[in-house]
């Protein structure tokens, strides 16, 4: 059988997720080419090598760059920090490498185009770790909108709000730092919902009037050393949209919505139904439809089975639930496709890019205070 | 016992329901007075004569007018369509009568300011029946806001979605008719949502930013001639949110919403804490806190009992539910208390101007295409 | 308009709740007569002459006795404790009054006997308030089975659980006593859902298999003595059930579901779609039915609304939601229809008899080990 | 690194479930041993080839004795249908192998008694896949019942329903077999219910009562001959119990509870708290405590997270969900830890041979009508 050699950079969560994911895809899905942990990049050689213990990886290094060069490598899959992704991108797609990334792709438009760019003239295959889109029930809302079920679409409404933050003395970190973030809220957690927007509905987003606040100025400073510093992105931001297909819609994100632990949430509207989804419960999709009695209408709670995209690899019996991780072992199977079979990959960098596009457009009509085209 | 005569002009959903609440509320609540069922008006004399008996009311007229100025009339109660609320309460405010009148209270600011200024002027007593205000719950999240327990207030979510007019063949009606309703969806339902943002928070909506679309732009005419004829107002709307207190938030009002029928809910975020209702299931709350240990968190529904506001007076049990009508009958014993006992009037005729102004600071915002204060 | 008289006995919290439905179902129903509320008896003249001057009644007395003999009383509400049932029925009966009692009907299968038999040896028309069977939903639910929508019945689930006993120090009271109340949750709690099982499938419960326990045995007495005293019926119960067509089933019923405050719920299962319905949002009933293409099934969420019984007198717009004194003003208007119109009455005093043999036989198999015929 | 060879015979819905899980293990825990996916056994050579090469094992056979004698095995792990659980886990044993099986361990108490006793004394180790008792969820229940917070049990409610057989159409298959199935929902389903019951309560079930029934005596013989045959086991059954802590609960479990999925779903009634959970949104738990004032008190949603037991494997961040297979990783954890590290596994063939135990019980207490030992 044939294989594909993986090099993955970075082992946070998100680094452990893509090697769980790693590991299951095969037995999961009936893939093209068996996806192998061959080399795992941590910023030392000692943490590189417990992590590929821990991971399953065969071999590791201490220097990104030795992986990304690797001769046996075939996908460098980017999972270190958001600051790196461009770097990382680039050395990887000069050494004629695929790439998979971690969203957000890069901290700014003007970045994720030259990473675009460098791609699209080097022909390597890329895609972007948006994973919450390849959840079944997700997948079972785009296809609803686009077989017309619901009808025309007149509104979208989405969130996407976690509450890392929502203690105010909790301390600076990564997140709030804009040379290693970018946007705040809006690009940790606002781009999954944006990303989402443009899936589900089948448009593309073209113009935002956003609105942005920091809403706790200054935090501790890690550490204990009693002293304050600034925080430089948004804690919190929401933003009106225009779609090219004459929708308009909302969303709003938040790093600081007290409660919400994984607060993705959607509903779309047309003239025929609606679907309410909560990524709080992912293994469910509300649907509602103008059909039948007036009296006998409602949100139906459909539950994922074998009927609905991909999950019957997981189980052939409805009910029984997807989790986290299984959206990753989905998100390989579509990597693993799209390089070894060709299908096309999406979010790859170019509709990636577009997300970042969307960031800095809501961030730039924020200031200027009208709206701005993406 | 004191008496108050009530003169009750027009008899549609609202007209019904001010008279059920009427009769119930005095065993309900121990009111200083008693709210007589007085004089009723409709559009003939033959109607107003059957739904006298109907409602229970011991007189009734064909003539409006001659219901403003009957002299046993201490209150006139107007749930007539919204387009001739500004004449009747001018006229009913002339005649030195308190005036208790259904909302939007006008179609523009223009005409609330000058209902504000003829009711300040002559000194009567008004209130406006934003009754979903007067839920338990509501009431309870108000209190709970006030208190501190959520900390400081970060964020307001609000919508009012319903979908009487989702069907794109409906007919038009009073609703999609500028001179009979002012705003479409924003005016009939944003009201509610407007009105709530400010009753919840405690704060001022200072500013908005907002985008209104008529989906549906022409719909057949009423009967069946074949014609067709356009819509001339928002089938659905949403803003952008200052607040006075710092609070940022958005609102979101659809007469299209597919499958919603009661879709007023609310999201409040605190620093220590959030809100969320939805008023399809009314006679709850969900409540969430930081506080004890954090694997023992999470949003918990509370269900409206007697420790929470006005509840107790229609059951002594908790979680036994109240009904939309009991809104109305909490209103009934606000607007007797407020003119007998002098206890303040909310939203009194200046409230409820507030939420014209909003409606109208939305609209032109839409148009210029800047953040517009209210 | 023709009147009909109401005498009440007792203003606790089911006496308030007749008082506030008597003076709202003529304004929400056109009734075939008025119901007055005339005559009010309560323990002592002082507290009667209060209680009428606070709901609403014409005269008062401080002797039942006199009520129930007094000609201008036609219909003799009786919401006094559950012990005097009986003794207050007979005697209306044998003045020839109307009776309207609340549930349950008797402390023992016997007594509804004797009470039975007087009523339909008179010829006079009796109701029980077992009013959770007229809420909107709840009627709904018995319509969609009725008409076979969900298929051939196979199995009931219920259960009225609450928490009002839960704390072990809550000191003894009339509930826990065998001469007051009969049996205990069972009697209080249980009485409802078995009257609802027997309402929603249109069967009659033919063999009951029962488990009755007191969990807190001894209490603390009333007032601060000190001293405790032992409870006399069960906390909670459990019953295995036969329907005389075919059905299964099972029902449940505490006072010390810590955390349940009105937990009356149900779940109905046909052949080919359930129901699922709780009290505690009893604006909604859950509707599957196995219609439709597999990967589009689920349980929906059926808000009430106009199309529904009953909903359309409160509110023409669906979603707005019936509180729990509004089950009351449905069963006033069968009262009153029941009496002057003589429509059928349920459930009368013959059919609330069932419930108390119900009751009995479940405690008879209980202490006997085997399934008990009712 | 140490390993542990596994012996995987029967790839089903189950069989993937496991070869997906021993995939995974080892990254998202730290285990003692390397679980190797060594040999693979199915009904002939052929599809064991191809099993093998779908789900990563290394060989193959058409016999699974060879399998269980094979000298690399050091785990069978029996995913065959239930019928051949007994044959295959004493051939096992006699080769001297741990035994990994699923549930339920075999058709009779007689069987596992016989299979209990041979594993007791050939003092290899077991473990019976009753894998929802490994969800983080209910795992955070029983510990939250263990320590106290709900104070003391007293009612425990369960249910395992689901619809395969709801449709009375649905041809015979190995479910409605005796000889193949045993017990029917309550074998299949029933056996989790039962015992998660003793699971999360700590307690044994010490007598039960049960009612079985077979809704659909007949159905059509499988393939289309037109032929019907009769169901020899029961469609549902419900039944009443006794715990040796004194609590009292009930369980109920179906095969034809049209809509009910993976219905899974217990309620857990302290004197101080009460635990809800449902399967179908397994990453959740409605947790109540008696604990501040009346007002704030409700059922709260506890999102699984990682402060609950062996979340943080999986994701560190709380509300990403667990899915089906993740339950079954958890099981592999314990497998490998129990027979490497010794550590107790739960449920062993003893514990199982409990379940069968209670099954039978539950048979002959209907056949006999009285409550009966386990």
């Amino acid at each position: 059988m044939k294989t594909l050699n993986i090099g993955l950079i970075g082992t946070g969560f998100m680094g452990k997720a893509h090697a769980i994911a790693l590991k299951a895809a095969p037995t999961v899905f009936s893939l093209p080419a068996f996806p192998v942990c061959e080399l795992l990049a941590e910023v030392n050689d000692e943490l590189a090598a417990h992590k590929a213990t821990e991971l399953g990886f065969t071999r590791s290094t201490g220097d990104w760059r030795a992986l990304v060069e690797d001769p046996k490598v075939d996908v460098v899959d980017i999972c270190a920090p958001n600051f790196l992704h461009k770097e990382m991108a680039l050395a990887a797609i000069a050494a004629g490498k695929h790439v998979y990334a971690e969203k957000p792709l890069a901290l700014s438009a003007a970045d994720a185009a030259a990473m675009v760019e460098a791609a699209e003239s080097s022909g390597v295959k890329t895609l972007v770790g948006f994973n919450y889109i390849r959840n079944s029930a997700t997948q079972l809302a785009r296809e609803i909108i686009a077989s017309g079920e619901i009808g025309e679409l007149v509104h979208f409404r989405g969130r996407h709000n976690e509450d890392y933050l929502s203690d105010p003395t909790s301390p600076l970190d990564w997140h709030t730092c804009r040379a290693t973030a970018g946007a705040g809220a809006l690009g940790d957690l606002g781009s999954h919902i944006l990303n989402m927007a443009e899936f589900l509905t089948g448009q593309h987003i073209v113009e935002v009037f956003g609105q942005l606040q920091t809403v706790t100025a200054r935090r501790p400073l890690p550490g204990n050393s009693g002293g304050f510093g600034e925080v430089e992105n948004d804690d919190h931001a929401q933003a009106l949209l225009r779609f090219d297909g004459g929708l308009i819609g909302n969303i709003e994100t938040s790093r600081i919505a007290t409660g919400r632990k994984m607060g993705l949430a959607y509903t779309v509207t047309g003239t025929r139904g609606s679907l309410v989804f909560d990524q709080e419960r992912m293994s469910e999709l509300q649907l509602y439809t103008s059909e039948g009695p007036e009296g006998r209408r409602g949100f139906r709670t459909l539950l994922v089975g074998p009927e609905h995209p991909d999950y019957a690899a997981f189980s052939p019996a409805a009910g029984h639930g997807l989790g986290y991780n299984d959206q990753k072992i989905i998100e390989i199977r579509d990597l693993v496709e799209g390089i070894v079979s060709g299908k096309p990959l999406y979010p790859d960098f170019h509709a990636a890019w577009r997300v970042n596009r969307m960031i800095d457009a809501i961030e730039a009509s924020h200031v200027e205070g009208h709206w701005t085209r993406v």
